[in-house]
This record gives C-alpha cells, structure tokens and sequence, in this order.
C-alpha cells in the first residue's frame, strides 16, 4: 500500500524493489491497482521477477487498472475498497504515506493484521503507536521490510 | 455463479463441468468462493484441469473459503459482495438458480455483462427476458454454455 | 423500491401513492434516493403527507438526489448499496419491476425479509416463487399493497 | 465520529456535549451507530436536545445499535461503512481518536470533507497535518468545535 499521485520518487523505487522482493518469495502481490504511484510501481516490480499480481480497484470497470496487474477486481465501491485490501492481505507494507494510505494502515490495524512502515516519518509511527502497541513495525530498508514480514509469518 | 447449500446434483454436476472447461480454455473462473455448492464444484473442477481460482467472499475472513480456490479476496461486505462478483467477470455463467444467483444474474444485466444460463428453469429465462432483450442467453449443456461464451468474447 | 428511468406512468402513479400511505402510517420510507422514477415518486407522495424520507444513494456525492429526499446517504458503493437498502427495511414494497429492483427483491429475500409485489407481471412473482414459498406476496393495488405490510408487521 | 469501546470519560463528556450543541443547531447527527463510546454518547446528548440522530451500523442487522439512534442503516459492510460515515456528512468532528476514528478521518480528507478535531493528541494533528494542508482544524472545547464548523459552513 502507498501514495497514488503523491508518491515521491523514493516511494516508487522503493515500492518497485518491494514489489521483486515479494515476487522472489514466491508471494502474491495484492495493491490498490490503480495505474499510479506505489501501487503501479510495486506491480511492475513484482512483474519484473515473474511474479503474480492482484489489483482491487476502486472503480466499476478496469479504466485506469496498471498494466502490470495480473488479475484485476473491479469493485465498484470507491475507497470502501481500502477495508478489503487490508482484510484480504497477510500483512501490509506501508511504502510512503498519504491520506488513502493512513486509513488502510488504520484499518489494518484495528483488524488486527500486521502494518509493517517503509519510508515513513516519525510522525506516523508515533500516530499509530499511540492507537495501539501491537502489530506495527517500521523499517528502513526494502530488505528490512521483507525480513520483518518472514518473522511476523513464520 | 449459483445456488450455494441449495444446489442440485445436477448443479454440482454441470458445475464441475463448467470448471474444468473454463480451465481447459485458459480463462479464469471467478465465483462466490465459499466451500459449498455451484462455488466449490465448479472451483474443483476448475482445479482438476490446473486451472486459476479466484474466490470473492463475503466475510471478512478465509473461513469458509473452498480449498479449490487459489486466489480469496474476503470483502466482509456480506451479499454486497455479489455486485463485486459481476463487475469483476467478463462473462457471467449462472448454473443452477437460487436467491443469489438471481441477484448476481439481475445486476450483471444491469451492468450489461452477458448473462449465460445453464439448468435453469424457464420461469428464470422469461422472468429476465422481461426485463431485458440483451446479453440474456440460455443453455442446455456445459458445453453449450462455453461455446456460448466463446461468441460472446471472440 | 422501483425501476428508475424505466418505470411506466401506472409505476409513477402508484408508488406516489404509496409513498403518501407510508407517510400517513407515520413510517418512514426508504428508497434508492435518486431523482428517477419510482424513487423519486414514493418519495414525493410521502413528503405530499408530510412523511420523513431517507434515501440511499449509490453516488460518492449528493449529486442527482429527489428533492423530496430528507435525509441522503452518500454510499458510494454502486450498485452494492441495494443491499444495504434491504438490510436496512422492515419490509419490501416493489412497484414495477427492473433489473435493479430485482435484485432487491432476490437480495431481500434471501436476507429473509418481506416482500411485498406491486404492478408487476406474473412472471416475476412466478419466478420468485421458484426461489422461496415465504415472504413473498403479491398485491393488485397501493392500499392491498399497505394492508399486506400490516398483517406481516403485527 | 470517535473510538468506541476505548472512549476516554472526557472522550464521552465532550462527545455528549457536542450532540446536545448539533441538536440546538438544528443539524442532522450522523454517527457509526453502535451502543458504545462516542457514538452513544454523542447520541445521547442530541436526543437530550431533541434532536435527530442517525445511525450508521458496519452490521447486517439493528443488533447492536444504540438506544438514542432514530434511524439506523445496517449496511452489512463492516469497517467499510467508515468511507459512508464520511462521504454522507458535510463535516466530521472527531472526537477523542482511535483506530476507527483515524481511518475516518483520513478518508474524510481524502474526500475534500472539513475535519474538526476534539480532545486528541499533538501526535494526531502532527500527523495528518504531514499529509494535508487543507480543511484540517483542531480544537479545544466542544464549543470551539461547533463554532469551527459554523466558519467552514457559512
């Protein structure tokens, strides 16, 4: 998860290498499909490495789905759509930080799925430090975020 | 897309079937995703030709899901998730008729995606006739289904 | 609940009559919202009796809503939000018949919820019928249509 | 909107308040409907006032709602309703801040909706002030806040 049209250039390489990574473990990709920011840039990264991608899109139909989604769900349901990203997801990688992004890192938290932050400031971890002590990591590195993901899973 | 606890032998049967035909055609098969009637029997059919699953649940957990779906996105939206299911096929099936099977057949055609019915009765096809002239179709034989679909899509 | 751009001068005529038989029970009515058709009509003829009307949108915004809607709710979640009409209803009343208004109808059913059938052909009611002998009743004219609602409500 | 289970006693006091100050406006309340914390606490206040309140329920059925609620939606879609909550008012106060709360107020801002703060923290506002510039505002007294959202609307 992370900015759409707010991503910063660190976002974006940052979500392109998260997106190898994930494909490298052999783990399914889940974004907001969207055909911009961390989303697009974590499914071109994952396509990079033969990975699979999945899109749930805010929209009716797949206008605007990035190119590197493998299967796309048109949900219809506007940014409702956030709540089931965060439900349908393992654990969340927080690339970058935006409006869209702080309500699915809240979302996930208050379902109880690990948020784990990359390239955030220190105001959003001490934000969601203050709402709840469990399930909240931040990392510092693209391999840092992927290591805390192995030890929350396994 | 049908009935779930109230399907049919022949439901599940043709089900099956529809599965491992949309497999053996390279498409993937989309449905409910919960482990009981036309949703299951069609995954599993789908699965035993090496098909890709996708399930769309209702919950806002796996539980429930079909272990021939590869692929669950838990929406936690309840029914909702049935205008999900729609807008999210190319092409919607409808084997067998239940209470949701109507819903999902009613809001594809408003959605103007092509509606195929299969093992249903003719109170289903003149009710929806009705309603409207296009992308309503209805079959006889699993096979007959996909050809129909093929027309629909080539 | 009603077709939209598609109800006929019988729907119109009849679901403002409703509307105001609804408001002079002092219920309250619920619809879609939308400035269309049955929507729109059921909520005048309510407002006509000085009824309170609520109407649940599919649109992000308040964009296209009858002015004879008090309260609006802005889902913006498509065609989803017809569930969230039913859940949200003691009962059912469907003035004419569309492809929204069949899938509340199927929806509201399977959510065990009463249905109430107003102007529409037999082919609806008969293929309902096929689907579940409880809940569903089917009535001739508006008053029929509000006395049916009382017996199922006391 | 507020946290629930986990209101501060301040979180409910200002929370009562701030209904009984909406209700002497003669504005609408909208709350997330449920028999706990802001919600019925803000509820509550308004009813004191006369006022009329509404409810929006994550849940398929009225269970759960809180006494003071006129009229409830049961919208089925779990923590998704959150993106309603916000999309159906024209400003959101949050009063107090938790998991829930956060999740709103970012899709508040995410939707171009004024966002009123009350009884949070530094952290809260440091926060989403990193993220948007615009229609945020913070302040210290049930009063203020209402005096706030009279600027924003007139």
């Amino acid at each position: 998860m992370g900015p759409g049209e707010t991503a910063t250039p660190i976002d974006l390489d940052w979500a392109y290498q998260i997106g190898g990574l994930i494909a490298a473990e052999n783990w399914i990709l889940l974004t907001g499909g969207r055909n911009s920011g961390v989303m697009d840039a974590a499914s071109r990264g994952a396509k990079a490495q033969n990975g699979l991608t999945l899109g749930i899109l805010p929209t009716t139909t797949l206008e605007g789905v990035s190119e590197a989604v493998d299967i796309a769900i048109a949900t219809g349901i506007h940014q409702a759509r956030n709540n089931i990203n965060v439900l349908s997801s393992n654990v969340i990688i927080a690339c970058g930080m935006g409006l869209g992004t702080a309500s699915e890192v809240a979302l996930a938290l208050k379902n109880q799925k690990p948020v784990v932050l990359l390239n955030t400031q220190a105001t959003a971890y001490n934000f969601f430090s203050t709402l709840t002590r469990d399930r909240l990591f931040w990392t510092t590195t693209p391999e840092a975020a992927i290591q805390q993901v192995k030890r929350i899973c396994h």
